[in-house]
């Protein structure tokens, strides 16, 4: 299943999204009577997809989606945890070797961004990158997860832009300032259940800006891979429903690149994970104050 | 004013400190007449604190604090935010220079830990550090601060334990997994109103392991200051009501020490800030699954 964050004139429900066409929460318990909750995070983690998922597989969606704008599929998570450096061809780019644990940055919830919306970056910013990756969603409060286990605490997967700007990255060594602007998470363009992503270790992923060819690569490339990366994180810190855990970005960033073009205001960036769906935004570049 | 978020018996209230003496949420109501909110949070944010100031200075105090389990004090806040460096002492010691911006790094809110609680480290952590900071709490909901109108945001501060696990700092490169750990970010003992604290860059502060002088230094050896803290942070970020921001640490830590002793079970730790009062922890060292 698909479940989008749906507003239609400044009022916010949820859907159930298939092909072009989506069923709203209330279109879904007129249907099928079952009354599931106003906040998509109660629908999302108290069991409540368990109980209509074979109840609405047959029902006839409703209206098209472009009659709403899409929010970010999670609203205020209690974590954006995201892999500094996860992937093979990455590191090959980078000259980097395999890390043998996950390196993090946490991204604050006020950077949290839906698809075809603005990525907006103040004007002393002058290296804006793109990175593609694949989220996942944590379904439950978790701590100390075996890898035998790990799968069993995921509810489902986005695609996620870690938008970065490299020349604040390079200048703090650290990199969470430099990957906390309002803004800089888009995330989405909704939750794809994990019963209908076969391996999620398989996925083609790609970036277009501006149509061009960017990234091209597949969650194959992962050095540590999802049931690691949910074990190892669990170690360290308690992982609560509705946490988003971003896995890292494959080769085609700009990052060291001799022959960098960083984003620019007006740049689209079109991101797709293999059964996620498209990642659309636009970059605006505001004066700063 | 001192708030203190309190537990009696696994019920939580919050209440006002004198000395060794707190009143609660309840007992205020009853001598003031004024209903005051049952979550500390609106209280803290929504104008009460402006409200009873006046009417519960004269006021009796009730029962001696020591019944009471001292809870951190702002529940599940939007942001932890941590400034890696910004301590005149600490950059001699360490060989660094006086950062332009502060880097970054962010905790999950599941680090935090009150007073008199255990610190607790898996044995896999082989280098456990101590950090004592200065930790602000965000008033109200803000972006673009200027210098000038930060005091503005900023509704009090406390003691902060920016705990650190060094060898997976050093390891990663990236400093947030060291200091994610579930209870890494003791703080409290209580909020102490901004109105209390004459000179935030001025405060003494302290840490005493086992009872021995490990950090000896004051606020005034901020690099960047408080207003200029907030300002150019927000200038990235929106800043929300009951963020944290701690604003670095002095000279006295054990990183980068050439004989460092780190912590080890059962160490005790107190950390003083002067008019803020005192963070007691103790380290427990527990086997990792």
């Amino acid at each position: 299943m698909k479940i989008a964050r749906l507003s239609y004139q400044n009022n916010e429900t949820y859907g159930f999204v298939n092909g072009d066409k989506v069923s709203t929460k209330d279109e879904i318990t007129y249907l099928t009577g079952v009354p599931i909750p106003q906040n998509v995070k109660d629908f999302l983690f108290d069991g409540w997809y368990d109980e209509i998922k074979n109840k609405i597989k047959d029902l006839p969606y409703g209206e098209n989606i472009s009659k709403y704008k899409l929010l970010p599929p999670i609203p205020n998570p209690n974590k954006i945890i995201c892999l500094a450096f996860n992937y093979v061809d990455h590191a090959k780019e980078q000259g980097l070797q395999a890390p043998e644990d996950p390196a993090l940055v946490i991204k604050p919830r006020t950077a949290l961004n839906g698809t075809n919306s603005d990525i907006v970056c103040p004007d002393f910013v002058t290296q804006l990158d793109y990175e593609v990756e694949l989220a996942m969603i944590i379904g439950k409060n978790c701590k100390n997860v075996s890898v035998d286990d790990a799968f069993d605490s995921i509810f489902g997967y986005m695609v996620f832009n870690d938008v970065s700007a490299r020349d604040i990255q390079f200048k703090d060594k650290q990199f969470t300032r430099g990957k906390s602007f309002d803004s800089f998470a888009p995330c989405g363009p909704w939750i794809t259940t994990k019963d209908e992503i076969k391996d999620p270790q398989n996925l083609k992923m790609t970036t277009k800006i501006n149509g061009e060819l960017r990234q091209n690569s597949s969650s194959s490339n992962m050095f540590i891979k999802i049931p690691e990366i949910v074990s190892k994180i669990s170690k360290v810190m308690t992982l609560e429903k509705g946490d988003i855990i971003s896995t890292g970005t494959p080769a085609g960033v700009m990052l060291n690149k001799p022959n960098a073009v960083f984003l620019k205001d007006g740049d689209k960036v079109e991101m797709e994970i293999e059964s996620l769906g498209i990642l659309n935004n636009t970059i605006k570049v505001v004066k700063s104050n």
